[in-house]
């Protein structure tokens, strides 16, 4: 079986929403989730949008959505002060990570995003990613290292780019056996396609 | 009890699905719903949207939700080959049926949204408009002249201002007790607000 690609932005609240449900939904009908940060911002180059919280009129609805939708998932959340980040030091050292371990990987994530909506903290930060790091029995200041170095660079970028030619622009952004579902609102209609195999 | 205040374009797809599940989910909490169209092109002015049928990478994956969300609804759904329009005309003399009878002018709304979606006519075009407000037992040809009439136009206007200074910029958005909700994806929140009285 297809593991279910789930795209997100560690800067997304909504990516953050559906980081929480996700495994969940696949374990029950024995898939594997593969997680799969990118910068929704390169996708917003091709679609012209800005980021919610700095669009007109949409900023003032996700004020009120977001920290709504936290409540009913029973998730903690804060907007954290510094809000919006551009999460690529998160990104880079995930994939590197994943190259090694695709569990670890997926622990850093879930911590990354803990850290961010559920405490608050800077995850631009490379004393705050250490620390998430070496909470994930990862060794933090090779963490750093690697989210620096070139190569892992190029291949976040590779992977960036691979996610935009698929078509992915928003967080998350969920694909089922190639079958696109964008938005923590999808997540019911995630799992109808999977208990059903599609309608 | 208020209202539940239901915005929405004649022209959205998302609008047409939230117009077949509103009314029903409204009875079962006792409530009436206060039907209002008006323009999402005015808040894209606000917002600097595009449709995102005009969008890029959104126009590729609507293609496919659109479609997929209907059938799950178990609607009727086409794209109208004249899709999309600028459902003036029709908002208009929905306001003016409203000023005589809002059961009538939701029935308007109903079938409206069905001659587009449901059987892809041209909702923009006189002759439809008139054979839609004949078949709820409005005279057609009165329908339409209301639909020219300069203060009927200053009544869409009124109504469509209103709509944006509550800050409602898409399709459907749905206010329940001054809560704001948006997207057809949002239904079930609005029921289980109506259920619990918000959480």
């Amino acid at each position: 079986m297809n593991s279910i690609e789930f795209y997100f932005d560690f800067s997304s609240p909504y990516g953050y929403f559906a980081s929480t449900r996700i495994d969940g939904i696949a374990d029950r009908y024995r898939r594997s989730v593969d997680w799969r940060p990118y910068l929704v911002g390169t996708a917003m180059k091709a679609t012209g949008h800005q980021p919610m919280f700095r669009t007109p009129m949409f900023d003032d609805y996700v004020r009120i959505d977001v920290p709504r939708f936290a409540r009913l998932l029973g998730v903690p959340f804060q907007l954290p002060e510094s809000f919006p980040v551009v999460a690529s030091a998160a990104s880079r050292g995930f994939y590197w990570l994943k190259e090694q371990d695709a569990g670890t990987a997926r622990r850093f994530a879930a911590g990354t995003f803990h850290a961010f909506f559920g405490e608050g903290r800077d995850i631009s930060r490379p004393d705050e990613l250490r620390r998430i790091a070496d909470d994930c029995g990862v060794d933090g200041a090779r963490f750093l290292e690697a989210a620096r170095d070139p190569e892992v660079k190029r291949l976040f970028k590779e992977k960036n780019d691979e996610a935009l030619a698929k078509g992915v622009f928003g967080s998350p952004f969920i694909v089922v056996d190639g079958e696109p579902f964008w938005g923590a609102d999808r997540l019911d209609q995630v799992e109808k396609w999977l208990a059903t195999g599609g309608w």
